[in-house]
């Protein structure tokens, strides 16, 4: 892309002024909705689960979802996991986010500021396990390490969202949607890389919704205007006639860095 | 009252063909919401519980509260407990009960299919305990036993609605709303056997409101048409003219029995 | 059974007199929450159906999910496909029971007066379709014929509750948790003959509360007391000392059919 | 205004930092909520509309109400429609704007990321068309043209809330309370250019909430301490001592544009 | 009729054993949710009333809206009601059906036994009354009665559902579609004679749903099987043969009863 | 503090840019949820109150409680007060906070754009009014002045959540919880200075959540980085080596007030 003077955008670099990431927001909506719709799936006894429904019936208790990190993958995932009738827990550092989930969120989820032994704790009776961690620009931490697995019974189902930034439980690797599934220790992983790819009638529009707009401005004004009127879109150049232009990518790439500016 | 050949109707035993007891239900109503709000309060440090807040904040577990029967008061306790945003559990053995509830009530509460084993597997961790479960005509089973009181953390509180009926807790004694609690093993136990004196105004309505129109029959047309009138009202019928015309209350009290009819 | 003098219950005649079925309901619930989590999954695009993502997400539209039946199944597919964000139709020809479910249920569940034309003009739209409609005592009715395959999309998903009553499908034919669908005509058919097996734990535990009750009125009493006791249970002796004595079975079966009373 | 040296300061231009107008949006509440009680008035039959109740009733489908445009307008018409049991789609082409409604906003609602294409499509069917889109100091944009009237059936309404803004119906004129709407082509069209005229006791309360904190600041502090004091004020102030001081005033009238700090 | 020796079936008498009418519940749901919606409009300044909005908005009070009945039209007047923000007072003198609605209804409404002191204060600050009071095979009763009109403020709106039956408000007279409303001591009365038929499509749909199983029933088996099968039905025979067989009918026209079994 | 040189971070004074405080929010969290509970004990007739039952029962009025100030405590009590099924109405004068206050809580809950005749009339039939207003940095505006109890019929309950800046009404005085109440003029005052103190268990999970990340910060990084890496942080500190950093406790104290950043 440098060598043939390209100028490139990156869906990912696309960053409006609050840090909301809007090319990424929508897949991680569909990601979100379908962790738990997956996590329902492999719990089934047939898939290598306990056995559990999710929302369980009336004089049995429902299952009890984990989700770790309250962004939006989370959001999606408790609206879904709740929906089902599922006991739901959001763990996350973000006060103030926990306090806007437990505003709108349906009343069988649960808020918990995020601790590695406040998730140990919850870990001994939990029957599914999202995870939706990832820190911006970096590998996701990893929340569950293989020796926690020891703590949970066999047949629970550990869902990682996170997986295309490295995933956030220590024994995740990335699987597909032809063979989604391994177990470690008797705890079912999904990591599925693409989770979207399920449901392209939706995904496809989710995300062309997001990025039309965008498109339309590049296709009209050219990339100069319209990364000028829009400094959200200006942060997606990363390279611009054979320069790289974003700071993180020329460090990985032990390239030289030239602001967009000049 | 047999010699002086009064007509004496009990409030407890006019009942309505689908069992119902019209003149119980508005003070179970008011008992089965004031548990909770007692509860929440014996729960505050001060008062020897364990200073838990009903409904926690966002980032802090809420109490979890388990209801032992949900008929009536046990309905009106989880729509409190269930209010102020407690993980609230509602056992019963009536499975079509529970399914009504389930129905009906916020979704932080779960129904549980009640057995010994399963409320013991409940008591660990739980914070408030509302009894709320009476057989009719028969003393109240004790559904938590003195052992089981180890089970509990210290602080824990116990609600006892079912004190008129000998109580549904072995440790349970009544008490009154000046010195409304007792301490067993570290258990907080409130077993005030008028809960609803401490709302008058509000029970005084309630209480009214379910009682005049059976006044004003009596009042218009004599108790003898009031009563054929309304077979609910007829079996309220214990005393007639110097004879026991209750089955029950004959047999208790070891008297002749003879039915209203003659 | 009859040779050797057995006395014989079935799950699915004892009924209590509000013609519920109390040995069925459970699983009918479990089947109806399980059924659109499997319609969901199959819904996915590499499962072979459309695509499509039951909730949508904001600015995509949700999954189209038409339930015939509002009985429990259907009732409880609704409470899940609603839960899970889907824009759902509850189809009956019971208004009484239409109106209990509008009352009861979320908001993005509508309710339809079916009727075949009806049901026809909500298919060519249509993502997922649950057919749980069964005639007691009877084959299920075929609500959806091959020829009315032709107005769905392909992709779209149908599952087949009524499966063990013959299928409320006519190309339905009873399928396997290992091999779960089959395609006709472009459409997905699920027809697991026994949804609830693939949440053995959630099932075991509903089933059981149910059963148990009368298990133990058995052991305690002897079926002929306990029988005479619960008149409910009495409705599921089918076989006593070699005579059959529920006139269904009778029938079927060309047997001489005895009143249990003699 | 400009002769006689009037400090002059428009409502429509008070602005705070989050682009917010103050002034404007009591009354585009207002608007919003009545918006949905008129159109369900006209889609009356005697009132020339389909004769359809908003909300159906059970077994019968509900109305299907679109609104276009999900600000503050759009928000209220949708939680009225909703309320009043209609199946309601809202329009816009702010994604992080949808995501908020579909959080707050009852089940019933869902939300559509808004182009010409997708608006048609859901005009064949539609029963009420709620039009509340406009461009901030600009000419509402016609997003229902003449020719799409011919994609809705006889009898459906059109409210047009942006009259006052020229309408976002291409067929749309201002019409009055006592003449409030007129047929094209079928389609009954409401056009009132003062909606919150019909409730002036809420409409002043409302405005007056707004309206009074600024009216003190200026009564007790003078314009020009109460305008430094508050920046959304400042923005305010059109015309001060003969000078235009806002821009886009000055540009429509031709006259010369003086910045208020000098 | 009775000269030319129909068949006569009564829509009014066709009762279920748990006392429910099914042809007439149709137009009582229809007539309840039509009910507040023309409240709304005739509490519009323009049109008499007071001008209040029924939801208000953010700051301001909703309306306050009395609705005297809580059947089926009390119910569905009570749903619209809360959905357009109002704050909704049901009165009725039946506790089990206050209960039922308490557990259903949205929770801006509230329930009140009532008598006649307690409507009288509830009426000087009330902005709609819906009177939806009738004693079925009597004329309805008259809650608000002439004298209490002084008790409301002028603009007050009041809805008559029971105009059929005689209108529960003394000064109820019915009146049309055309001209629906008049004015007495400045109180606002609507009592349309026919208010479902303002929307025949929903109407139509709704009432065809109910009587449709009925005309089915007695095409395909004739009158006399259909009626033997069905005792809701057989309570529909009015006349038959020349004979009145309804007894109430009878004695309103003084004829001679002769029961159908006959 | 000053003599020995410490470098002093004050709760009160950390902020965001959002002027949010982030370590006093979560005690306004559990004094909001609490001072309902306490308000609903002291409305017991026992205990002085009136009598009422916060949530009334099916057929009797629920108690009215009147909330000033919509901030974290008003929210967090209207919360509470709606779950328990109350009459609520928040009082505030900030129309955006009342906006999304109506979004996002519970249907019986009003808004009302706060001013002193309003209040008064809100006065007359209230039963418990929650005082949560405080002006930062400033002491509480007395909302209900001494001439005001008048108005309150006896027995009404007032908590006063802002007693620890001096209270917002004009008869309070700060309370402990073994002495927790007072009576003027026949209204119950219960100001408690630290009401969050009933509950430890709570509070110190929730303020430890707050504060935790802000000790690592100054743990790890020393004080000097801490702050320079957070400007909330940085506005926490009040003496630095002998300085007084903080310009309103310079005021107060009547000392030299340096700039941190010298």
């Amino acid at each position: 892309m440098i060598e043939n003077q390209s100028i490139c955008l990156a869906y990912e670099t696309v960053e409006k002024a609050d840090h909301s990431l809007p090319l990424l927001t929508p897949m991680s909506e569909v990601a979100g909705r379908m962790s738990v719709q997956e996590g329902a799936r492999f719990l089934e006894k047939s898939q290598g689960g306990k056995g559990v429904l999710l929302g369980g019936v009336p004089g049995v208790r429902p299952a009890k979802v984990l989700i770790l990190g309250g962004g939006i993958a989370g959001e999606n995932a408790a609206q879904v996991a709740a929906g089902m009738g599922a006991d739901v827990i959001v763990a996350d550092i973000n006060l103030a986010r926990l306090r806007y989930l437990s505003e709108t969120l349906p009343k069988n989820v649960k808020t918990l500021c995020a601790s590695e032994l406040r998730i140990k704790k919850e870990l001994s009776d939990v029957d599914l396990v999202i995870g939706s961690v990832l820190i911006p620009g970096d590998k996701a931490p990893h929340l569950i390490t293989r020796d926690m697995l020891q703590i949970m019974e066999p047949g629970t189902v550990l869902v990682d969202v996170a997986i295309d930034q490295g995933g956030c439980f220590e024994t995740s690797h990335p699987t597909t949607h032809s063979d989604p599934i391994f177990v470690v220790d008797g705890i079912v992983h999904y990591a599925v890389a693409n989770i979207p790819g399920a449901v392209p009638y939706t995904s496809t529009l989710a995300l062309t919704n997001a990025t039309l707009p965008y498109i339309i401005a590049l296709a009209t004004k050219g990339w100069q205007k319209a990364c000028k009127a829009d400094p959200a879109l200006a942060l997606g150049l990363n390279i611009v006639e054979g320069k790289v232009t974003y700071q993180a990518v020329a460090e990985v790439f032990d390239l030289a860095y030239e602001p967009v500016e000049l």
